[in-house]
């Protein structure tokens, strides 16, 4: 397997966009640097955190021996692209075609789907992890850096742990431009992942569908592919970008987008999520911020679609709000 | 007095729009047909009420003598156009120039005003009736029909009488289209008035101001000369027109779109409004009423400034709501 990877490492590829990019800051998570850019949540590369480095063993091979026989949740896509799509909101759009199928399997499944379909359809396991893990996985997870990781969240004052999403992508294998709810700590543990990040004042560039969507928290701008006519902000998008190897974490800002390629040849990639609560706001000052501004939003559409109730009903209420008043 | 209004009556001219109007109906009060329009917020012109018809003998000199000495809220207008504007408001849009001025006088000089500023300045006395004015008016006051119009504000469950505002307008004068937050009576006592009418599902072909706007209630869009490509809405506009003569008594139901004109050579014009707070709404039922969805933007719109807390922050957050997500 490290053979494999290294003789792909020079052949491995990322797609260039037209988007003017600034390196994410790799940091040592002793420098006061970094700690202040998570304290202002800003992103930043943390290479020195062994949040992971019990599981840095962990490859395909490994977690289909050890991880047991329980189920995880499989994406299939007939594209490189893998645009989460909320269940729930399925039935608000009309005529809403999910990109990508959902399928319930064993890891060992998983392993030889991924084995047999070299090219063809694309697969993504996204599985929080939980007790049905085997023993070997559970002495591993109990060795992480818990003792970091949770003095970040006090002297951050987020809220709870609510989850440790096990990732386990195909090269090539893209989560297109979203934003979370959720502070996140992005584990590197096998192969290299590259993101692309955008501050949440990027909102009026990169177009989210409405909140009752599907593809809520998604951007509806291609960023392969822009269409400036439909979204024109979108030649104003100025990001961030860094790669994450094996022993890295990323800290993801709530409400920051953020899109996550598995690079070309690169091998398969395997990650572990911390997702963590907001903390309890501080008192509110003006300007507001772009984040609570986000917040906003999401609150106003939500009481609209209430009041309203038939989500057909809110786009026409929205343009009679804004259109010709404020533009 | 008299033998100038009829001197004048051939000559009376009311402006011409490029507007599909149909004619607000002309109904005895007694009519099952009157109390249903009132019932379901329908405009209709009610030639029998004997609502003001103690107040008929009303004209500038008996006012002028029996009114008493109070001050007299008078606007001053260069233009025939007498757009309201709110004070409090005047601070919340930079650079925002009235566009009439606001004089307290007494009646007399108000009367010694019209008559010498022939066509040169507009004006337009209104001023809610108050227990200043004197005893014959007092007298007619308390012999209008309380009996028929407490009767239709229990019918039809409004709220308590809040003003009977008195408006002595000059010919020509025109109130250009706005709507108010309340339930009207509108009691025409000498002279004519011509109505303009629109339904609140007008909203999106009348572009109101914001809310925090001086001009909120009233539409950007000017009837006599549109401007279509800031407001190409406004190109679908449809709506109804009357004539109020002496004793008529027009409904103008809440939210409902309204432009009064004193017609060019028709005299002066002496009206009194009954303005009723809303009923306690029943319960709510979809999809909303036009109505329901004009209180919803109204209160969208203050809960954004609150939070944001500065005017100038209200447009660019609308537009980040809905501008390329919604459009
Ligand atoms: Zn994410
Ligand atoms: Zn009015």
């Amino acid at each position: 397997m490290a053979a494999a990877r290294e003789r792909n490492e020079s052949r491995q590829t990322s797609n260039s966009y037209n988007i003017p990019l600034t390196a994410i800051p790799r940091l040592s998570c002793t420098s006061p640097e970094a700690n202040q850019l998570i304290k202002n949540s800003k992103p930043v590369i943390l290479t020195d955190t062994n949040l992971v480095a019990s599981a840095l063993h962990w490859d395909l091979n490994y977690l289909a021996s050890n991880i047991g026989d329980g189920k995880f949740t499989v994406y299939k896509s007939s594209s490189h692209k893998f645009k989460y799509y909320s269940d729930k909101k399925c039935q608000t759009v009309r005529e809403f075609i999910p990109p990508m199928q959902q399928e319930e399997m064993s890891f060992q499944d998983f392993v030889n789907l991924l084995k047999q379909s070299k090219g063809e359809k694309k697969i993504y396991l996204q599985q929080a992890l939980n007790d049905s893990v085997g023993p070997n996985i559970v002495t591993d997870f109990i060795k992480f850096n818990w003792k970091w990781v949770t003095d970040q969240q006090k002297t951050n004052k987020w809220g709870p742990l609510t989850s440790n999403l096990l990732l386990v992508g195909m090269e090539g294998n893209i989560t297109p431009v979203h934003y979370d709810e959720q502070e996140n700590f992005f584990a590197q543990i096998y192969g290299e992942k590259r993101f692309l990040l955008f501050h949440p004042d990027q909102y009026e560039n990169l177009y989210p569908y409405p909140v009752y969507h599907p593809h809520d928290r998604q951007s509806q701008v291609e960023l392969d592919s822009p269409d400036f006519d439909r979204f024109p902000n979108a030649r104003n998008l100025q990001g961030y970008e860094g790669v994450v190897k094996p022993g890295d974490v990323l800290y993801i800002p709530m409400y920051w987008w953020h899109q996550v390629e598995s690079l070309q040849n690169g091998g398969e990639t395997i990650s572990v999520n911390f997702w963590y609560m907001a903390g309890t706001p501080e008192k509110v000052t003006h300007p507001l911020t772009a984040q609570q501004k986000v917040a906003m939003t999401r609150n106003i559409e939500k009481m609209i679609l209430q009041a309203l109730s038939d989500p057909e009903e809110v786009p026409p209420f929205m343009r009679m709000l804004v259109v010709g008043r404020y533009t």
